[in-house]
């Protein structure tokens, strides 16, 4: 268009300049792919000569803010964490940031790789929902705060780790999930997704806390199930609990086993969508129906669960307002500076949809 | 430990020479966070003076190797995309590669700040699910591209734009399922999901093709749904195809529509699982029993599906399948330093699950 160089001298000038191709030196100035130490000091110079403006990346390392924030989740194919990281992002860009999403798989090696990638990449702060069960496997949580780097955790706290964590209120969802099923005349109630445990321990005590490989979600829902019957004075029966895998197969063949008992249940709490769907299985190759000789409430409401026949009563969880918390407790970290003061843990109300799925007992 | 600096200096060896805290020079090494103009200097005449070793994204600088793609999809919150998340991810681990998810909302400005961010993380490639209708609006993919960054399209792809795609077969698809309900005797069936017009044109060929706004599986699957039409020699009626918004409440509001014609249809076809649940609300408000008074075939099975009383004949997508292709696509391209040769469109094939959805027409 014009022989004189614009104001804003672009690629394509240092590229004529240096006398290489575009793509090289849109690679050498990127700092991306491959090039010789020779056209790489050619290029550079032909930047300056001509005046060639840094690029974004290497603005944000002068200025030290790259405008990103990282998100790391167990598994991004669960709808939840979809809400969690849209949550997180809207809120993010209100302020001009991008998320980046890792999903670890519930692994905590790859939590471990996910947290250096973000480290690396020097986003501004970082959002886990962690694989980690205590304080002593978060190690990597730990390093890349004192990196300078704000962490917030999401959806789960990490007993012993002292950051910030903004969560649901799971005990309290389920207490008052199972005192519904109680208030129907529900005595024999089963527990669908327990602690993965290879045998069924004889003891209350064995199914709780450390040492059963629950996260800590899992572990306030099976509390909150446990302070129902004690508040209604109900004997727990450990053989009303599923343990081992959580999958879809071990839920179905849990209730199947369930349905088994001299005494089966009358009511089923899933604290899961898997959960729920394995133990519908297990229903119906039984013959049972749900809300007359089955009564169901579900955990994470889905579009699905309300067009079921009968429809699903289910605990619906604020995945947006957990999201954008999760980016609010952040930010104010990053514009202080520092977090001060004790760990705070921000929980948020869940919601119990009633719908058609409880009923009285009726073991017809 | 020791008073001597072992072989490795660690960020305190520097920050105790520097004499300044261990956050603050791990900020200025690793180039987040603030740091004064005079304690950057001293940080890094410190970390020189004890030979502190780079850290990696400073290797991976001068490397050119991030190992790390990118992945831009339209809505995490849509468990499709996180199979196809969970895909590439499970591909890319085998390589020592992470993946970096961003999230756009169907939103094309979004789609580009995305790509942006990439661009500034230098990613090694970059496999996108585009909202681009056309090449004319995919210059930010061109543009990734000329930087040097090989890129692959998936579950879209993007008419005339000269890239590399992974897709399934959404109009053999569609065309198949809709064949079954003709051959199960339907002759009046309703298509939930189409173009998000204003207004319902009256010709067909306004339906279809460019200025509908659809997205191009969107297109596709309607244009299957027109083919099955055509082999079977049926009539094609304009008031059987849902128009507007793609949400479940429309998609609800359009099959309440249909259900009153002078003659409506005994069968639907829904392309999403939104348009699906929102077709079950409008066939349970109307006393329509599914399996009897309407048959369904949906897109995309979900656990769901198959508990729903009856359970649901669905079309499944290979979402894990959709993933670890592009990878192995994209892997192909970076291997090979450019991708030669025109652009190849990669087609998998989908599969139908028969369940209980569909039967012979009955119109009582």
């Amino acid at each position: 268009m014009t022989s004189e160089h614009s104001a804003r001298p672009t690629i394509s000038d240092v590229a004529a300049e240096a006398g290489v191709g575009r793509s090289t030196a849109a690679r050498t100035l990127g700092g991306y792919g491959y090039a010789s130490e020779e056209v790489r000091e050619r290029v550079l110079a032909a930047a300056e000569r001509i005046g060639y403006r840094a690029n974004a990346l290497a603005r944000s390392v002068s200025t030290g803010v790259s405008h990103t924030l990282g998100l790391i989740v167990a598994d991004l194919a669960n709808p939840f964490f979809g809400g969690v990281a849209r949550g997180i992002s809207d809120a993010s860009r209100e302020r001009g940031f991008d998320t980046l999403v890792l999903s670890t798989h519930e692994d905590l090696a790859e939590e471990v790789a996910a947290t250096n990638v973000l480290i690396d990449k020097r986003v501004d702060g970082i959002i886990v929902a962690s694989a980690a069960l205590e304080a002593g496997a978060a190690g990597h949580i730990e390093q890349a705060r004192s990196s300078g780097i704000p962490v917030v955790l999401v959806d789960r706290a990490v007993p012993g780790l002292d950051i910030d964590a903004v969560v649901i209120d799971n005990r309290a969802a389920a207490r008052d999930a199972v005192a519904h099923l109680v208030a129907a005349g529900h005595r024999r109630i089963g527990f669908v997704w327990g602690p993965p445990l290879a045998e069924r321990p004889r003891r209350r005590r064995d199914l709780v806390g450390v040492g059963t490989g629950n996260q800590w979600t899992d572990g306030e829902r099976l509390q909150g199930y446990l302070d129902a019957l004690d508040d209604e004075g109900l004997a727990f029966d450990v053989e009303l609990v599923m343990v081992g895998a959580k999958t879809e197969e071990n839920a179905q063949a849990e209730v199947a086993r369930m349905l088994e008992l001299p005494e089966p249940p009358t009511a089923l709490f899933c604290t899961e969508n898997d959960a729920m769907t394995g133990s519908l299985r297990a229903l119906r190759n039984a013959g049972s129906r749900v809300g007359e000789t089955m009564s169901l409430i579900g955990f994470d409401d889905s579009s699905w669960a309300a067009v079921m026949e009968p429809p699903l009563s289910m605990i619906e969880q604020p995945t947006l307002a957990l999201g954008a918390k999760a980016a609010e407790v952040l930010f104010a970290t990053i514009d202080a500076g520092s977090r001060g003061g004790a760990p705070e843990l921000h929980t948020l109300e869940t919601r119990f949809i009633a719908r058609a799925s409880v009923a009285p007992p009726n073991v017809n």
